[in-house]
């Protein structure tokens, strides 16, 4: 039926994941070749200061040894914050998780009652299925696997970030150049590993299920789900215990340094800067990196489980059935070749190169792919095929289903932009942003905000005719295909995403080090590209999240056996307009959880600068431990209210008052919460850009308003740090909300389906 | 079948109303008592200086003459800007009514091919009805009739409030006590004359229409819903255009005059001191009456639409139907009585009982409402009626409706106390809020935001259950009722609404007119209180706006021929998410409005007190009227994007894609609006009471926070800035862009039913 057989797929999937590792590893083995300690660096190029090959250019007044051997500890420094603070968070998550693997085993075996005979399907009542208990079991384990996965991620995401940063520092005395390779191979090693490493496991926790489902594809994918569920509860509580640990360093180092004291950033001399640099790489490199890891393993098990009511799944279709898996194989390809052309094709030179670098980078991905989609959706799919969903059939074609991938990566792009075109100081957005600060904080915040929700329209649109066009194509399962599409090249969006903080960490340590300032402009400049990038990278992870979440909505619905969800039914809009406020809610408790943290961190802060002697004259040191100890203990004590409104809504609901209104619960949070979560991050992306336009002072316009100090900048700087927590935490986490919530509707919808809503029943 | 006869509903009705009336005129004359004149003063009352009655306390070194002299003449100042501003307002408004009118009058009357035939009515197809051209020319009327209404009751509000500022005033000499009772006074004669104009208008339209249609109830109401209509657009452009208005003077002259050269408010030396004066009555007063005006008027057409197709319409039962005139007309009433509370039966003799005095009006109006509803569902509604809706009948009982419009009433009171625990500094949000001032004005935001976002979870949960519980009883005709319970102490909300701008004036005038320090501090508790009220005031019309936007939804989809609005179907998803991008879009609009008009204010400012030698010592006059034009120009310019964005929307969505689509988009612009709606309105109120909290340094923790001048009432000022266009501008505007879209696509249900979708269509 298909041009590839089952076999070649068999084989493709685990190669190309194969290929995704091996490369990553090339790149760190590229990266380690910058030595941190000098006697290595000495040994191994020889000559005058160790680095023979290159002229490096001397630090006025220092001694390059002891620039090394300081960069080296500061590494180690974050390195060490970093990870003493993923194992105590992941010893909160581990007693969560353990918790809710109970609770998943528990409530899907209850489903029939514990029973071990097998049972009729639920879609053909004619077959008989593997019995719930065992698919309780394994949606169990799956979850268990996606959660170690995407815990696994982070974690190794975070490692290669601080090993990466000191080595860009150093780099970056070479020149910009240089300095921007280190940074992005250390980024694509994260964005390889964790797009390999997600297919892989998926790929094999489904050969091994299949040992027992054999034909019961129905069930299999079933159970496959828990591994999107698992992917995603790591998510949430890494994005919002690392947001809370990154912005309550970050807002309270600035708020004494910058505003009171008038320090520079990543001043030694404030406690808070080794917790604020930890926090880059706990939040922004290990929360993102399980986000989007977490949309990808949704994603793929959305598109799996609608497939499995398909033609795909009645006629064991084994190459069709594995098409997502294999959209993903092909992204792997096409983010490597997309990788070369920023390390080896060409060259960055300048500074004013780094960004064009970065955009042309989504760019040729983005082209690339829709070539290899045309082609594996040619080779992979018969010509014609059909989708079930809700009760109505559907027939596909290849072509069809191609245009579905490529209109959710095309909308990925144009999402991307539109976010650049708002965040970059480059275009006018920003630039009205920054000029609103002549008249004061207040007019820059209502500024800040205007264009937030500004940005938020063409997203929507794009959002909005990708599930139009995806839907009418190919029902449910063409939304499903549509979000990993967006997904597909996730290894190079994730190579960008994380090429930000460890650029950003870099300049910390060159401010750190007291490298001299012509170094630290180049690390600046190398930040400044990030920010921008970082932006659009959560562009593409909400938008993602949106087409994941009504997929995964869909699939939840169809195997609820809810037909219809009727706005004009008070069961659902009541849903509905709840649903609509949780990320009012969830917001509402990330900011004041910064907001507090940031708060003693100012006073810790204050207390160290007040009471150490020749603290702000640099000759003694300020005690960096404390401030680690006050981000950590205030994140891991702030993410549990937060996450158990998000663990627990969608069981309280659909286990008290039932599916109807879960499903309004779901659509409301989904469309209200993606328009919060673009406003917050490009409002908070467009502040911080802004502060940063009139600090550069690269135009006329940026110079009126500068220089670092004036009153403009320090409205500017009041504007990034309100920014700091919409960006960072609370504008990310909501992601997670929106597709956690229907990953774990779709998990517990069997339960729901027959023992869910007890209070209706019951009254 | 019912108590109470036709007859006697036929003269209880224009009886309430006419009571209304003159209970408001006596209220005027009450409030005219206090002369402005130094002449009639010494006419009427003889003494020493004209208030004989009184031991009016002296001013130090201030002439009494004189005082009443400039007192006077501000507020002519400020009643000629208002109503300069309303002409010019009322000449675009009048310009787009007129083309509007033709729309309407096209588009219903295309419908039949503008035959003059009788047609098969919509519901009952054996009986013919009126021809849809006379529908479309009916309809056209009472929407010129709902604008006209609207724009009479703004600008009467604002004709009396400026009549009463300067009263307020002088009053204030005597004691907090007269000078509350005659700001109270003066907002009753607005909240009377607009609640019983209101009715009398629709009682008399509804007789007139009568006149034609005759037993046509189904043409006649749905002509009425014009009313509704035009009500609402006139209250979207007033709060818009008045909203931007008061704020880009309140915010410039704040800009200037408090942060930069440290003047109090309302310094007569600050340009903008008149035009932020003459805003808070064109936005605060004209704006918000318009507002609820348009309330009142849609929740009383959606629910005469859904009972002209319940029994009541079917058997021509007069009472029944006129049952929401009914429980109106009980309201007046019942409002009455409550006002004499605050006026004659107890008497505010100390600041502290202020605000209590305010708090009692909403718990004693709604405690009689409850009884007057008992007793109007009993005499006016049969035992047992039935109502039908989306194609299944509802037999309801006399009790039940009872049930569904005190829950209404409750809700509303709910929401009131919600919004006043979150807004008023006796209670520790507001303060957790101050008390962030203390690192600044960032965390200052952050916590308000976090405070807007955490202020929404109860008022939507008590939206949500009487949604449940009223559709349950009465389906869309029990929601529609539920509106109408919560806007059924209008005349007592308003009273309280425009007693804080009002007392705002007052204090305005005081501290321009160079009264003494013991005067301006008893004006300024006035505004205090009123600020808190003022934010219950928002919370009633958005909890109400909610309820009656989904009853003209309902009615909308029963009418359009829609008998289920599925969230699974793309056409309704994607009007659901673009829905809710909507207020976002508008808020961005007025947001930046407000933002950019501030900018062109503070210019103006900063150059009179550069440029105009002597101002600052006091001894020049500033130019005010330029400051008012720029608000002027301003406000009439910006109104009309986001006014086309509210008014187009409906009118193309539903004729290029169709009804399905526009379903979605009213459900996620209700659910979506609401949330930023509530949250605006509370962050700003919250933030500008966390600034008078440590203005007034009335506690131990206040008072090491303050005083004024000081870094944290710097930041608290920054805070308050930013809320004014939240809580002022858009957030009480997207009430009306949730009502208006709902009750324009009612109006144009027939149209969009038999010639909507053509993109569709023809495609």
């Amino acid at each position: 039926m298909t041009i590839l057989s089952p076999l070649a797929t068999k084989v493709f999937i685990p190669v190309a994941a194969v290929i995704g590792i091996v490369f990553a590893v090339v790149q760190w083995v590229l990266v380690s070749r910058v030595k941190l300690s000098p006697a290595a660096a000495a040994a191994s190029g020889g000559g005058k200061n160790g680095y023979g090959d290159y002229l490096i250019e001397e630090e006025e007044g220092l001694n390059d040894h002891n620039v090394v051997v300081k960069c080296a500890e500061i590494q180690n420094a974050i390195s060490e914050g970093a990870t003493s603070f993923l194992f105590t968070e992941y010893q909160y998550v581990g007693i969560f998780m353990s918790i809710f693997a109970v609770v998943i085993f528990l409530f899907l075996g209850s489903v029939e009652g514990f029973s071990t005979k097998s049972q009729p399907c639920t879609y053909n009542k004619d077959k008989y299925c593997k019995p719930a208990l065992f698919t309780a079991l394994f949606s169990t384990v799956s979850f268990l696997l996606g959660a170690i996965t995407s815990l696994v991620s982070g974690f190794l995401g975070m490692k290669i970030a601080t090993y990466a940063n000191a080595r860009t520092t150093l780099e970056a005395r070479k020149g910009v150049g240089k300095a921007f390779i280190t940074a992005f191979r250390s980024g694509a090693v994260m964005g390889f590993l964790l797009a390999s490493s997600g297919l892989v496991v998926l790929y094999i926790t489904i050969n091994v299920f299949k040992l027992y489902y054999g034909d019961d594809w129905e069930g299999l994918f079933e159970s496959i789900t828990g591994y999107g569920l698992g992917g995603s509860s790591m998510a949430l509580f890494g994005r919002v215990g690392g947001g809370i640990y990154t912005k309550a360093a970050d807002v309270g180092a600035d708020l004494v340094g910058k505003v009171e004291r008038n320090i520079p950033e990543d001043d030694p001399r404030n406690p808070a800067v080794i917790a604020d640099n930890v926090g880059d790489n706990v939040g922004d490199i290990a929360g993102m990196g399980s986000d989007l890891f977490g949309s990808y393993a949704e994603s793929s098990c959305a598109a799996l489980v609608v497939a499995s009511i398909s033609s795909f799944g009645i006629d064991h279709d084994f190459t069709g059935m594995c098409y997502p898996l294999l959209v993903s194989s092909v992204g792997i390809i096409v983010c490597l070749i997309t990788t070369l052309f920023a390390t080896d094709f060409f060259e960055v030179k300048a500074v004013k190169e780094i960004e064009p670098a970065l955009k042309k980078q989504l760019i040729i991905s983005t082209a690339l792919m829709t070539v290899g989609i045309a082609v594996i959706s040619w080779l992979a799919l018969p010509a014609k095929f059909t989708i079930y969903n809700f009760g109505t059939q559907k027939d596909v074609s290849n072509w069809g289903l191609f245009f579905c991938v490529a209109i959710g990566l095309w909308a990925g792009l144009i999402i991307g932009f539109v976010t650049e075109y708002y965040t970059s100081n480059a275009y006018s957005p920003v630039q009205d942003v920054a000029d609103s600060c002549r008249t004061g904080a207040a007019t820059n915040v209502i500024f800040g905000l205007a264009l937030g929700y500004k940005s938020v329209i063409i997203p929507i649109f794009a959002i909005a005719v990708s599930i139009y066009v995806s839907f009418s194509i190919a029902a449910m399962y063409g939304i499903a295909v549509a979000a990993l599409g967006m997904l597909s090249t996730i290894a190079t969006g994730l190579a960008i995403d994380a090429y930000g903080p460890i650029s950003d960490n870099a300049g910390g340590i060159a401010e750190m080090a007291g490298m001299s300032h012509r170094i630290c402009e180049r690390t600046d400049a190398l930040d400044a590209a990030g920010n921008t990038t970082a932006a659009i990278g959560k562009g593409f992870a909400i938008g993602s999240a949106a087409l994941v979440s009504l997929a995964l909505f869909g699939a939840f619905v169809s195997r609820a056996g809810v037909t219809v969800v009727d706005v004009l039914s008070p069961k659902v809009f009541i849903g509905l307009i709840v649903g609509a406020m949780l990320p009012y809610w969830f917001s509402a408790m990330t900011m004041k959880s910064v907001g507090s943290a940031a708060l003693k961190m100012v006073e810790e802060v204050r207390r160290q600068l007040n009471t150490i002697p020749r603290l702000m004259e640099g000759t003694a040191k300020p005690d960096y431990a404390t401030c680690v100890k006050i981000s950590t203990d205030a994140s891991i004590k702030e993410m549990i209210p937060p996450g158990a409104l998000v663990m627990l809504t969608p069981l309280i609901v659909g286990t008290l008052i039932g599916v109807e209104t879960l499903s309004g619960v779901l659509a409301g949070a989904l469309v209200s919460g993606v328009q919060i979560a673009i406003s917050a991050s490009n409002t908070g992306g467009a502040w911080d850009n802004a502060k940063k336009y009139i600090e550069a002072g690269a135009s006329q316009h940026a110079r009126t308003l500068g220089p670092k100090g004036s009153d403009c900048h320090k409205a500017a700087v009041i504007g990034d740090t309100i920014g700091d927590p919409l960006k960072d935490t609370s504008g990310p986490s909501l992601n997670i909300l929106i597709k956690l919530m229907a990953v774990e509707s779709l998990v517990f919808a069997p339960f729901f389906a027959t023992q869910g809503g007890i209070l209706f029943k019951y009254l």
